[in-house]
């Protein structure tokens, strides 16, 4: 086992860590369309946009331009704590499976929030620091945002409200716990600190809560606020663009070993993930200098790219962000109940979204119930417990490799293993139960979510 | 902020990686007390432990001749999943306390267990397997053991059955959870499978169990059953052996950069860890080649080194298994509610015991209210939520910085982290809701402890 040249694990030193974050966007003729301001019909001006997030991270959200935007070194010397992230090959699971690919996968699980969440809520809390702001707000559904942005906050000493969606904060409320031992306000959202949260507890006063609705409460509350700012964990560019650190690692790694992956493949939410992984590599075909296969894989239960409309729509689901245009299930479809929480969003970031349309990008959509056994053939060859998301690509990249067994292909396949599962049990014990099961929506339900999708000029004959 | 020459993080590569694991028995004098038969009175005999463990460990238990001791690679390959792990300079720490000191800590929590236990989990599957056993059986309380070994037990195809303290298998359900995705068998003890478990069911019927007679039942299984044996997680000299790899990696890792440490310091619970960690740097000291200073840290509610009594008796609280002359409470003391459970424990390994007794190691009890603090502050700069077990480590590392910024001493501290407190976030709610308290054994306390210790002619004169 483990006998070829080159190593179980790749870990940068210091000295290789990546100097530069990857802005694929100055490769897309065009990048992907404007936000839109649903009040006025017009795209978002920076002014705008700097109400609501931090300075620094508008100017990334809105630059199209310049390919390489250097990673501060105040955000390298945070990013040192759990940085470079292991490129391991997966020599256990080419074993196990028998195949003649190569597989190897970027493992972002190892720090406390357990996910890749803390590449951007690290960038995110020093440019709000920079800026000289005090505190910052936010929603978190599952917690692993929310977790990262209590370590960042606490780091660079900013005061952070979390809006954490009521009924996730009392199913899991050791996550909470996390967030709380790091100093970060944790409030059960509908709360009746804001208006937004008052008013939904006044119409269903038994709610449990919404996504939608902690967006919401945490934009107002951050407004509100003195020296205070939103902050977001997904979908946008300058998420993307700090996620791109991961892509980023895994080249200068492969680089090293003259290793060139045929295939990448990451699990599709918000699409951060998948989007700073496959980032340096999208650039390089985007410019003809590669023919690597992209792949995103999302939830039958959510499938966003596969089933979904590119269409301006809403962020949130209580309609108060600016309109993206991206693929969508409609700010009002709710994906059925699917232990991937991070995978269970109606939209798609519009750069992600926009490579998948011009047809750089795969989409496919997997089944729980095969992912999950996935993630426990992989937990027990290579020793990391999962979390459900990230299975979504162990799935498809055992799926390419047992392709690449009946073929002879020796493929070289990477995909990103983004978080751990320690705080996923209850859905493995649905699973080691044997009680867990598919929901997938049908066209009846799709169509209900699309009608939530705005009828404006900006959607004229896309609808 | 880490500008210094040693790197944030030290990672070995695999050629560096230790090939052997270092017994410091070697170097003691007639090593220590051998273990003792109840009921023969007599020294155990290797045959009569091979009854019970496999061949290998048996061999290596009662090796006090070799000072290296080759590393398989059948287990090296196992080890690429999770080790190297990282050495890393606590820089920021270093700057939050303002301390003169150079901090360094080996952090034995990234992989799925959680903790160092891996290392010897891995060996003893590993030396089953090569034996042709079938099967293992186990107790487990908190669950970081029976975690290991179940990873271990799946990766060499081995069935295991885990006995887990009922108690603990109701309030840690997410643990037992992880077991049984690895395919492990977890049993809340007491069970009816076991004339052990049924003794105790029938005499108390309610009971939520011990770690007593968990082990009781799983040693019985282990009997009953065809190829298979029984393992231990700690106390034992084979353990402290195999987890001898956490203490060469460090040694491998400073010796690079030139840094010999002036103290290290290790939590103490049955004493796996911190020998483990020590045994490189205590070899060469038992040499007269350092002088470096050796720190067990132990709960003040569970004070073995500090307040025990060097003598011959059980290591179960259920008196099944043979007598090792070591530090203890006596095997019927109950320590109060600590939250460290890994620490709980009335006995110290005999090698540990028998260094503290010739003054090679000096023993340091701190309460949990301060242990906590710590942690939260090494959470909050360092980023890793560390195990209520480890934190006792950085509790008195942190108080050596302080007194060195006292001092202007530069002092070399290295302690060992030795896992992540993803599980025991309920300890945590109940610091940060500052409800936590401290209770400490008082003299009627540990003299009922005392009691327990058996009054046999392998104790005379010693109690």
């Amino acid at each position: 086992m483990a006998n070829g040249k080159i190593p179980y694990k790749i870990y940068l030193s210091e000295e290789e860590a990546p100097k530069f974050w990857y802005n694929v966007k100055a490769h897309m003729r065009g990048a992907h369309a404007p936000f839109i301001d649903p009040v006025t019909g017009r795209a978002c001006t920076s002014a705008a946009l700097k109400k609501v997030f931090c300075d620094e991270c508008v100017e990334q959200e809105l630059n199209d331009v310049d390919e390489l935007i250097e990673i501060p070194d105040g955000i390298r010397s945070f990013y040192r704590m759990f940085r470079p992230s292991p490129l391991v090959r997966a020599y256990f699971l080419e074993q196990m499976l028998g195949t003649p690919a190569e597989i190897y996968y970027k493992f972002e699980g190892n720090n406390t929030s357990g996910s890749h969440k803390l590449n951007s809520a690290a960038a995110q809390a020093y440019y709000a620091h920079e800026q000289g702001l005090k505190a910052l707000t936010t929603e978190t559904g599952a917690g692993q945002w929310g977790t990262a942005l209590s370590m960042a906050a606490a780091f660079y000493g900013l005061q952070l409200d979390i809006f954490m969606v009521k009924v996730s904060a009392e199913q899991k409320p050791h996550r909470r716990e996390v967030m709380r031992t790091y100093g970060a306000r944790v409030i059960p959202s509908p709360s009746d600190t804001t208006a937004a949260g008052r008013k939904l507890l006044a119409e269903f006063p038994g709610t449990g809560g919404s996504l939608g609705c902690a967006i919401a409460e945490a934009v107002e509350k951050a407004a509100k606020t003195e020296s205070c700012r939103y902050v977001l964990g997904s979908v946008l560019d300058h998420v993307l663009l700090h996620q791109s650190v991961i892509g980023q690692e895994c080249k200068i790694a492969l680089d090293k070993y003259g290793v060139v992956p045929d295939v990448i493949i990451g699990c599709c939410g918000g699409g951060s993930n998948f989007g700073g992984l496959i980032a340096p590599y999208m650039g390089e075909r985007l410019q003809g200098d590669n023919n690597v296969e992209f792949v995103g894989v999302e939830p039958a239960s959510c499938p966003t790219l596969t089933r979904g409309k590119f269409a301006y729509d809403f962020c949130d689901s209580a309609k108060t962000t600016p309109m993206a245009k991206m693929y969508t299930l409609g700010c009002g479809f709710m994906p059925s109940a699917n232990h991937a929480g991070g995978l269970r969003y109606h939209g798609m970031s519009p750069v992600i979204s926009q490579l998948y349309h011009d047809g750089y990008i795969r989409a496919v959509a997997v089944e729980q119930t095969s992912v999950f056994r996935a993630a426990v053939d992989f937990a027990k060859c290579e020793g990391i417990l999962p979390a459900p998301e990230s299975s979504h690509a162990i799935k498809v990249a055992i799926d390419e490799a047992l392709e690449c067994k009946r073929t002879g292909k020796k493929k070289k396949i990477l995909f990103g293993l983004t978080g751990t599962g320690y705080f996923d049990l209850s859905a493995y014990k649905q699973f080691n139960d044997g009680v867990m099961s598919d929901v997938i929506p049908n066209d009846d339900d799709l169509k209900k979510g699309f009608e939530s999708i705005p009828r404006c000029k900006a959607n004229e004959g896309l609808l």
